[in-house]
């Protein structure tokens, strides 16, 4: 039932294998640029590990350490030995490169076999990716994985909604790569088309790439009857696959033989307690071209206690409950938009979309939340209605501290991205 | 200089091994529901192939044949044995798939590999496939090849013009792989980002995907000072890597080892004589899943009599000259789009886009061609631009043999679009 014996190692042998490995991988992270002078000026190398822990001794890295030091200063070996190179967008300024050697393709499209496992796909299985392909790390790792696992695989990338609902109805797609803002517009395409999501060949559903509520994915699963697990990956720890849900649904397995996760608080860099939310922490074991340590995910997440019943003795993370980056600031308040949605998609009139927006009142921020209603609700019977809104400003408050502008719109009003959602649109600027 | 030895193989050892490969493919294809009955029917078995030009013996396969036979009738494995699906986009109808095996993959990627080594690239080479990727074949097909050479392959898609210069420039990316219509759009946008084409890193393009001629690619290769190659390739038979030109650029060498090339005469069916126009006819000798005998691509071309400078002893087909499916019947008389982009991109005062539009003119179907003009010349001088249209009209109508509408338009005018290019619009049902 498992893919690779390290999913099961007993948690010391486990800890010996990354100790062992961690100690490579500073051998082998001392040959670039960068970190031969942070290593120099730490006095580091691979002697100072001997337990798992030791690995506070290490500095972080951060975001803007890959910055500085792009293009070329992360790498252990000449470029010529590099096949892939995933870039960040960019868009906010320099952008972030990770380039693979083809040992380190292998080893992601291992990595990503096994995830594809570990929630019951198997070579038997048709996997249709709907994720678009390029610079954007989920593209291609999924697709690799899905070959390396043996599934038949169509890359339909993002898109043309008719012919993916055509090549999964013609060869019996059973698995599907879909981002979960794109697969609530996908069942309600389905229908559209004619078909019942209940009838459809689909099984399993990866849901990654963007950061999503329980009660979202729940809607996913009784919108297109199928069984929708998430995963967690970011390109600088090669992409997706880096923890993937077992069958349990309960929290994602960190594949702890590639990857040390630690969990910090934010402010202090220290450890929080077991089961406490902070800072996810990334190093990578397995990483030859271009290793990186202790890596200041920005995502907030916590490990989640316990031994899972799956059997798999890896440490599991919670879904990630924000980006620090994703913070708004609001009269002195720290919001993340998670716990927006969070509420939002609780409350049963709310439909399928939403939109934060940021505006001015006056001389302040404000935020107004545009919320969809079920058309049965979208009556003219305005106290009603009034009634929800109240409803849904209160529970709100209670969870941000702050009252928001609650603005209820008819059903399929807030424009849909075939892409990744746009959640949150500051018009402080404009109004 | 050579990637693999069947390059230069004599001619006599390579149809020996051609003959063989075709007796194992008859073999392989005789276990997919199609290929069993059309032998049955046609007493064809492996041994009625004795030379290579038996091939012969064997009978057409269709676009239709395939259609008819989607999703499984050509698949000679169980569907458990397939880990990738390609399809054509099937707007007019029911869509092929193409399926491939892990061993297909392999071979398709060896030789792409090897038609990008044929023009001189290498390991070390800095990669851009700048080609959409997803169902398309052009995208994951040069992706392996470029892995598969050992190239650091940047896999940056289509769109997003800045950030691809940007990568390009940071990465000093030598080698790219771009849409003709799309490198003459990019060329001007480089420009319009400030930098100078002629002090960009690149060397080598691959322009295929889209039938250009060779004008096109000498005003390529003289906008964006690069050195441009042609290939030719189609999902029917793995996508890209069919044939390629070298470093000669003069015909594409069909990798003979893989592929049998035959042209014939669209009407009766029988072989042109050497170096006449006619159908491209192709049949698969390497692949194991979905083996594909005599293929009617409907692409026109020629061999190119006689041997190549650079060593290679395989065959050269000459550039796409059109489709027989894109043929135009105007006023009795068949046109091809490419005889038009041939003319018109040799007109000094032509600039880098045009657009031919089927229109009514009471009753009967004409041609209007739409042309930009070099801001140069488009000056207010009426009768100088008269002149340029009359020329232009004249030289269409020695080439088409009717006389088509000219419209000279501005400059950037036409509508340009980041990934094919659509050369003919229909606006019969409109005028």
């Amino acid at each position: 039932m498992y893919f690779h014996e390290a999913e099961t190692l007993e948690r010391g042998k486990l800890e010996e294998l990354q100790v062992q490995r961690l100690k490579k991988t500073i051998e082998q992270a001392a040959n670039s640029p960068y970190y031969s002078e942070v290593f120099k000026k730490n006095s580091i190398d691979p002697s100072v590990i001997k337990t798992a822990d030791d690995i506070t001794k290490l500095p972080f890295t951060t975001k803007d350490d890959l910055r500085s030091q792009y293009p070329y200063g992360l790498l252990t070996q000449p470029l010529d030995n590099f096949v892939r190179l995933h870039a960040s967008s960019g868009t906010t300024g320099t952008p972030t490169a990770i380039l693979y050697t083809q040992k380190d393709l292998d080893t992601w499209a291992d990595l990503m076999a096994r995830s594809m496992y570990s929630v019951g796909l198997r070579k038997s299985d048709i996997f249709q990716n709907m994720s678009g392909y390029g610079l954007f790390t989920g593209g291609l790792g999924i697709h690799y994985g899905a070959e390396r696992l043996g599934c038949l695989t169509v890359p339909a990338g993002a898109g043309n909604t008719k012919r993916q609902i055509k090549l999964i109805r013609d060869f019996n797609v059973t698995g599907l790569h879909i981002i979960p803002s794109f697969a609530l517009y996908f069942a309600a395409k389905v229908r559209e088309e004619g078909f019942d999501p209940a009838e459809m060949p689909w099984k399993v559903a990866l849901i990654g790439a963007e950061p999503h509520t329980e009660h979202t994915r729940r809607k996913i699963e009784e919108l297109m009857h199928i069984k929708a697990y998430n995963s967690y990956g970011l390109s600088e720890m090669n992409g997706p696959g880096v923890a993937f849900e077992c069958l349990e649904q309960n929290g994602m397995h960190v594949w702890e033989d590639s990857y040390i996760a630690e969990i910090i608080n934010p402010e202090t860099g220290e450890h929080v307690a077991d089961g406490e939310v902070g800072e996810l922490v990334m190093t990578t074991l397995t990483r030859e071209g271009m290793p990186i340590i202790r890596y200041r995910t920005r995502d907030l997440t916590r490990f989640i206690p316990g031994e899972c019943k799956c059997g798999r003795t890896s440490r599991r993370i919670d879904r990630i409950m924000g980006r620090a980056d994703d913070m708004l600031i609001l009269k002195g308040v720290n919001i993340y938009p998670m716990q927006i949605e969070k509420i939002i998609m609780g409350i049963p009139e709310v439909g399928q979309n939403y939109l934060i927006e940021l505006i001015k009142e006056g001389l302040m921020d404000q935020i107004r939340v545009k919320v969809e209603i079920k058309e049965e609700y979208f009556i003219e019977d305005m106290r009603a209605l009034q009634g929800i809104q109240k409803k849904i400003a209160g529970m709100l408050r209670d969870e941000i501290l702050i009252t928001p502008r609650v603005e209820l719109v008819q059903h399929n009003s807030i424009p849909k991205s075939e892409g990744k959602a746009v959640r949150v649109v500051d018009l402080r600027d404009e109004e």
